[in-house]
């Protein structure tokens, strides 16, 4: 329960119109993506790294736990308020703080949108490569946070490849620094990288410089239906040992396929389709035709019913309808969606899906499963009745089952979501006693109270 | 001075034929590329991740000092031996654990030589992208240390960006797994990337687990005179603002140039040159003209005095002559090399060169500047005899001046080599107090009692 006197600090130190206590305002900012509700005790608006070190002070010096919010988009609980703490929303923090083409990089508060920051990038012909799927909302520090991804990444990489260095407040009240500015540098610990993926257990973020690339001239899609998921997944594994990196390769399932058919985005897709590609290629206008008939050739093989290909923005567009409709459809099947961002190695694809099925049959539940194919990265969404006791026992049952298995394969908990509060329990069992006991003394040098984003990352702690 | 009991406590865990205190052995492991030499106690040879770990038991019960070692090719005296410490030389860990090109990935124990990892990846149509120019000997070990990177950075990145997974002893003789073995991954705090670069100061990493991409088909390389440095790096600048990106842009400024006409590589460059760049492409055998093509567009501007381009690989050889001579060259101008190995922004780059040219005439000094240009990381080499008191007080001098201007443009004091013995007194003038703070009480938790890679990294540390 928030003191009368840390409230009052916290006003001191912000201004009154940064701090609110309402009901109101506690219940927009209680939930994420996940479908739980916790009540923050207040909501905190710093609108300045000054602010945000000001506000670390006093929940310093009043032990109030802190839980940092971006756009609230992220699907694993990391911005879900831990029992008792105080909200610290970014969303006010979105100044460019220098935009320099030369040097191909932009200082960012954490607050700014992340599609903004690609959309400031392609006015002087560069951009901003992560495109996670909520970049149209999400703040870069919650990409920060969580080390977000998408598409793209097969290509380009993820969040950590384009960050140069940080600003931040560690748990204590303290301000650093952290990286360059520069593309290469090697001096004192990578603490860049330590705080990305860190999920604001460690620092609040404040400032980011961000490397940019040049923006490629042109883009080509192509889409191909398979007769089944592992010829699909073979084709991933050959389009992967050539020499053109896809911009995109996006799977979809049969249950994915299946999902969409009600909408109508599966309607000219070819007949016995049972697994779907979409695969891009980028670049120069005069190399795209070159990149898209290498991927063609390397997709040929059995079971390829269908290759449509796309270099117009409307074919581009009906091209992807299918894996852009998903989202949306996938909602009809059951009011709940569990969703699961596994990677497995991309030779154990096929074999994990193969798993998934007959998980789902076991278990006798829908899931469906697409993702970036590319990185072995698998959404894999387990559709539920939160309501149905029966189903949800299932569907634990399920998760405890996939999980398992993705690790016997070689893979990783999380992509690109994070682990948050909903999978911090499988945590120990991909990382060993020794590692996830280095890590919680690492917590506590940044964080000696335990005061960030408490109830995250870290199994059995203590909100 | 290790004790009878460490040394037979040694003999014991590897076995007698592993552990060599002899006065040769210990002369042979008692310098790295730097000019000094402290002898070490001993010199270990484990042969595997377990003999690793019992060593490391050994040390702590025994509170002996390590000194890992892989080829000992580093420039900061990183591997140089702490007085008093027992040198661990992992060239006898070459083994490859694994290669698996369908999910484009190696893993190997840390002494394996790094060209020896890009040759296997060839042999299935892959390859191992940083090239330090150390790669025929260095060990991976080595390049995890210092996240060595070369020419290719600018297009590919450094080792940090290739290394999946990690697994190593901690200095409290802990055996610890890092990171996974996908692309994609964000489970728990990166302490892959934290070890990378952290110079053998936390842990001692027995084997690395690493990203491969596939090979490009060819290279062509086009060399550039410049009437003058500016002109060269304002056409850095055009490079690195348009879409194909180099697969090397290096380099030379007067000074080097100069040290190299007496080997006759300078032989055949444009009357009037005072700044060289060499620039590659690589790519499918289709592209690579027009990937030619628009850089020699790019790089078309005031003071290009000529371009020659080479396709086939005699011309290329002979295009990178002036270049791959310089090492060698610059011996000739006195005996010793102080070697930095600093970056600036891109944009800054003239203005440093500028200042580099001031300084050395100021301080009556020869300086000779090379590097990875795309990247803004330059090896400025200062020239002198170490006889010479005043010529070494003049040099001391110069560097403080060229680090403080390095800092003062917004760079970092080094981009592939390291911090090591040789630059940590730097280390407070780019790293704030509370940054270094947490550094240190990260090192801490790895290595509590100060075992691993002492005088190292820190400034002011105790050995």
């Amino acid at each position: 329960m928030l003191s009368a006197r840390a409230l009052a600090a916290f006003r001191t130190a912000l201004g009154e119109n940064r701090v609110f206590d309402d009901a109101a305002t506690r219940t927009l900012y209680a939930s994420d993506e996940t479908p739980r509700q916790v009540m923050p005790d207040a909501v905190l608006f710093p609108n300045s790294h000054d602010d945000v070190l000001a506000l670390a002070r006093v929940a310093c010096a009043h032990t109030v736990a802190l839980t940092p919010r971006g756009a609230g988009s992220g699907n694993v609980g990391g911005a879900l308020p831990a029992p008792g703490s105080v909200v610290v929303s970014f969303e006010c923090m979105r100044r460019v703080i220098e935009f320099n083409p030369d040097d191909r990089l932009v200082v960012v508060e954490t607050g700014m949108v992340t599609e903004d920051i690609d959309r400031l990038a392609r006015e002087a012909g560069l951009f901003y490569p992560p495109d996670p799927g909520s970049g149209p909302y999400s703040r870069i520090g919650g990409n920060l946070a969580m080390n977000a991804a998408g598409p793209r990444a097969v290509k380009y990489g993820v969040t950590r490849d384009y960050v140069l260095g940080l600003r931040a407040v560690t748990g204590a009240g303290e301000a650093i620094r952290t990286g360059c500015r520069t593309t290469k540098g090697v001096t004192g610990f990578d603490l860049t990288r330590l705080l990305v993926g860190s999920e604001g257990t460690l620092a609040l973020i404040t400032e980011a410089t961000l490397k940019l690339l040049p923006a490629p001239e042109t883009v080509a899609t192509l889409r191909l239906c398979f007769a089944s998921a592992r010829d699909a997944l073979d084709a991933v594994i050959r389009i992967m040992r050539q020499p053109v990196a896809p911009s995109a390769l996006e799977f979809m399932d049969a249950r994915a396929i299946d999902a969409i058919r009600p909408t109508g985005a599966a309607d000219d897709l070819a007949s016995g389709t049972r697994a779907l590609l979409v695969v891009e290629a980028d670049g120069a206008a005069e190399d795209v035709p070159r990149q898209i008939a290498a991927l063609q050739a390397a997709l040929q093989g059995p079971g390829l019913l269908e290759m449509k290909s796309g270099f117009a923005r409307e074919a581009i567009a009906q091209l992807w309808a299918a894996r852009k409709s998903l989202s949306h459809a996938v909602k009809r099947i059951a009011p709940l969606k569990i969703n699961e961002d596994v990677v497995v190695p991309v030779s154990q694809l096929a074999d994990f899906v193969d798993f998934i099925d007959a998980t789902a049959e076991t278990h006798r539940l829908p899931i469906v499963s697409f993702g970036h194919a590319g990185n072995g990265n698998l959404h894999v969404n387990l559709m539920v009745h939160p309501d149905d006791a029966g189903e949800m026992a299932r569907a634990h049952a399920a998760l405890d089952a996939l999980m398992a298995k993705v690790l016997a394969l070689g893979g990783t908990l999380s992509g690109e979501h994070g682990i948050g509060t909903e999978k911090r329990r499988f945590l120990p069992r991909e990382i060993d006693p020794p590692t996830l006991a280095l890590m919680r003394t690492i917590k506590q040098q940044f964080d000696p109270q335990g005061l960030l984003n408490p109830g995250k990352l870290f199994p059995d702690t203590d909100a």
